[in-house]
């Protein structure tokens, strides 16, 4: 048995905090990007999907005017987690932890969410894994469920016109885009990041908008790093200025 | 009747030269990359959609070694152009223009292309069409195909594992890349291109593949202009290195 390390971070917003379980997934850039890059509307009823230890309902929390916010969240630890996460900021009253599946129809009511957010399992579930069973192997690999499970069962959840914010690993774009269209999602905004300056994207960011029309808006990319290796002028500003609704 | 004008412009690659209609569509930055992202292998066949004045085959006979090239061109006046041009080229015995139509399914044999290219008009048919039977209205307006017709005649035509490229509006990639999806082609590649840094980009470059797997390689964003208006590195190595195989 693996004995849990936790640790707090401030997450410098609104005096926000966060535990996390070491030995689990830690959250990174891509729930701050995700949590950025999704842009509801006041009063909006929000859900994101496999929230973990409520990493992007606290972070969303500082940034919307949500009516309330959803976390669902299919492992027993991570959900108890994001619960404990809720409390430690005090945010019973707009945040909701349900421990559910996707895939269950009766985990949520249909067409009842205005934004949908989802950072999902990157990896299909290849021959490289040594524990299916692990906490941290359930957030990486699409074990539990798939790309198309989310989208299939966000496109039930949303409200017509709702929409959802997605980020993933960039080589995923063209299935992201074509499954969403299957499911009445239309892909509608996208930003590329890239690590820096002449590289490959390291990830990809895309809203879709249930019942959308078809056009498809790409953003100037998000480089994450400098010349000089240090976060560049938009991720600073990300993490100090449009996340803060303090200053 | 509008009296026809015309211009002779050197491409600057292998002492290539295209005669142009200045009344009718002359070809711009987006055939020069298109020519360029497409990189069909040796000996292959290659079939271009709406050739035009048959600037994309002449290019493509710069920079690959190419079985066969075929322009296909539903406007009479711009076939017999391009067949002009193939000659002033002495590219008769490599290139073959053919005046037809896309939706027609006995213009070309199917599954006998390797590499299809094409520079299709952009904009759909909407309300502000002063004259739909314009030669330039044609090529820039949706008016005698579609990209579906576009994209499902590609993929009749094209063999198991051939590819497409096409140059685009960037709002129009979501649909560009459902649309081939549904007609058994996977976006393999994207390079969207921008005017500037900072700036939404101005084209998106895809190319698909008959029968593909699911992952799509997105490539470092192409900017046309440095921050001092001039063409960037990037656009200069296009134009002067990597079109050229005399250097």
């Amino acid at each position: 048995m693996i004995m849990k390390k936790y640790r707090i971070d401030d997450l410098q917003i609104n005096n926000l905090y966060i535990k996390q379980d070491t030995t689990a997934f830690c959250f990174g850039t891509d729930a701050v990007l995700l949590a950025n890059f999704a842009e509801p509307k006041k009063n909006a009823e929000i859900l994101d999907i496999g929230t973990g230890n409520g990493i992007i309902p606290i972070l969303l929390s500082a940034k919307t005017s949500a009516k309330k916010i959803t976390g669902l969240e299919i492992q027993h630890n991570s959900a108890e987690l994001a619960k404990e996460n809720i409390e430690l900021n005090n945010l019973s009253s707009l945040i909701n932890i349900i421990e559910g599946d996707i895939k269950d129809e009766n985990v949520l009511p249909s067409a009842c969410f205005d934004y949908i957010t989802c950072n999902p399992p990157y990896k299909k579930v290849g021959t490289g894994l040594e524990n299916p069973k692990d906490t941290l192997a359930i957030a990486r690999h699409e074990i539990m469920c798939t790309l198309e499970d989310i989208i299939k069962a966000s496109s039930r959840l949303l409200k017509s016109k709702g929409k959802i914010a997605l980020v993933h690993k960039p080589e995923r774009t063209a299935e992201i885009i074509y499954t969403m269209k299957k499911h009445r999602i239309e892909a509608k905004k996208m930003l590329p990041v890239y690590p820096r300056e002449g590289e490959k994207p390291c990830l990809i960011l895309i809203e879709g908008v249930k019942d959308g029309g078809a056009e498809i808006s790409i953003l100037p990319p998000l480089y994450v790093y400098d010349k000089n290796g240090n976060y560049s002028v938009n991720i600073s500003d990300l993490y100090n200025k449009r996340m803060n609704l303090n200053e």
